[in-house]
């Protein structure tokens, strides 16, 4: 199997605050990630495709393609906004790394298989790093995309 | 699947000997690892969990559960010690990368899965670079669990 | 001369805008980073002593002491916290990554040298990195305090 | 499973060109990559094997004899290189980093196969990065060759 | 003082070649990167100005304007380029990480100087890595600049 | 002025300890760098030269010759060895990371100004990185040289 990875970079400002909770359980939960006012992070994302090689262009996915996608679905709502407050699907969801990675992956796998692409190329994983110290990978199970 | 990983930093000394073998071959096999005094490394552990998203957090995994499991079985016993001398399960084992990333995975794997969180959280991967050009990664094979 | 660098990290948002300006002005000014909702950065922060080295002891300065006067006044603060919010001396101020070193700067000079260590150990210069393509360096004109 | 992993750098210079292709049609598919005087790259290789650990040297491999392989087999022939002009499998093959990768995979696969030590040590994967933003990595399908 | 670096990115083709040498010495010196068909890198380029910091901004300078000049003289030129063959200035000069230094800061110096924003924002350092081990730093010679 | 830089890696062993201390004060001080079985770091050395450009090749200093030296100097003495023990200056000297940068800038100093390149390359820094978080610069006092 050949797997191409891109990253990509955004800052994004976050608070971690469940409405449904207590102020006392969501700082318990949370800690200072729950501070009112919110923080913010530099986010490093990793794209993963995978594919065939097209034996004309030697290449698994047209990296311009692949670029123009991740800046309309995940750049352009995601850079420089407060992810609480400017992206509608965060609005009543907490943006913890994993729920932003999931989001990603599908808006996303989407556009991806969406475009006369989608026979060739497929989204196999997007890792998000939120911190130099923590990672979330979401990764498509193979196994049983493979049984159907 | 949604994969949770945290980094994690320590510093030791080690020695590869193998005191089964002569100085001859200790030398032929270790080269420089095996300098008498020793010498040591920093080593970065990447600790990899996985495990369904809790609807309430939106969190796979408690960070502070985690970081306190690694710090008790890792970083306290490890970090600035000398891994030969100091280390109870390295007096009569080498301590190369491998050996030492299956006992961080069987240190982390039982008190992970040992915590009533052992239901949700799974350890599926420990990763650890010894230098900028090595790392070595062991993981939980999957498949054969899956058939259990 | 001898110069002693430790690196800190913190996570926090903001936002680039001046109240004295127009909006159109910010935006103009400020574009992305003039978003009204705040995004946030995880912050890299280097800061710098020099001095004699202590012959006793082969260091120019205690880290656990340096670590001390670091976290109580920058990492406390401004760790996951809005800095336009949160912390008052960037309440009227354009929290920029020049003013922010600059806050940085004077917050650990005054602490440094205020320490019976003052006399021994110098703030040299404050590094904050804002993105891996952005940084900012404040430096103590060194030839000038020379010259007094 | 465990996984040892072992990073290695060249320099090169390249050309995405296909002969096959008009001019208009190169420059469409390859943009800059395309400029006739070609450009270049500090390439990061990372090479993953996999194998039982040797219960007496506590290691899946020796890594001078993986360094000795890699040297001969990769770094040799392509570090400082031309890629298009100077090594002959890409003389009339586009080399992109997917072609790249499978062509590294199946020089180191066939030596440290055929070893003797062919029957422990298995090539797992390679990775390459061409740039801060891009990689590649290819990899044996595991389970279709456990079926043979 | 105050001094903001940004950092640039651009990939690129070279042979390090003196034409007013014979092969042998031309070998002799340059050793693998005296190969004739060339070879290539990733070079890191960190571009530092100074100033007084504006008192309206809190910026140092315009980084629309840096992006801009940078872009211009430097990534347009250099990247996906060969520098020997495509790069005027390179075309009779060595192009050495060192004399690649001087040419850059010399061709920015002289658009940021010359732009109105020459009497409050200087160039103050330009910093290029030709791998992850090598890097030239070329600095105006203050002390000498303010005596005049 | 031109600077030029190159990094190097080593492993060694060490441990913090006084012997005109008493334990406790050795404690006291160093902390768990203090363990009386050691512990171990991958140091990062970066030696910058400056000097004029030699018109003939375009390069300040014939890395091969820096090479030669710094493995001479200091790789091979203080690689994947324990500085307290296997290295005589520091037998009786605590290597801290300040002692260790003094000792490889003399090292080098007086190799490098010693060769008939000592009119044309100056030693101008070395910085040595302990940890990710820690390093030390040790550079020429310019100012001083440059009145006598």
């Amino acid at each position: 199997m050949v797997y191409l990875t891109r990253r990509y970079r955004f800052c994004a400002g976050h608070r971690l605050h469940n409405e449904a909770l207590t102020s006392e359980e969501n700082r318990r939960i949370y800690g200072k990630c729950n501070n009112p006012q919110g923080h913010g992070h530099n986010y490093v994302l990793e794209v993963t495709v995978t594919g065939t090689i097209d034996p004309t262009t030697g290449m698994v996915c047209d990296l311009s393609m692949l670029d123009a996608i991740v800046t309309k679905e995940v750049l352009e709502p995601f850079d420089h906004k407060n992810l609480n407050l400017d992206v509608e699907s965060f609005r009543h969801r907490v943006p913890t790394t994993e729920n932003l990675s999931i989001e990603i992956f599908e808006l996303l796998r989407k556009r991806l298989e969406g475009q006369g692409n989608g026979e060739r190329v497929r989204l196999a994983r997007v890792r998000l790093a939120e911190t130099e110290a923590n990672f979330v990978t979401y990764e498509r199970e193979e196994n049983l995309a493979k049984r159907i």
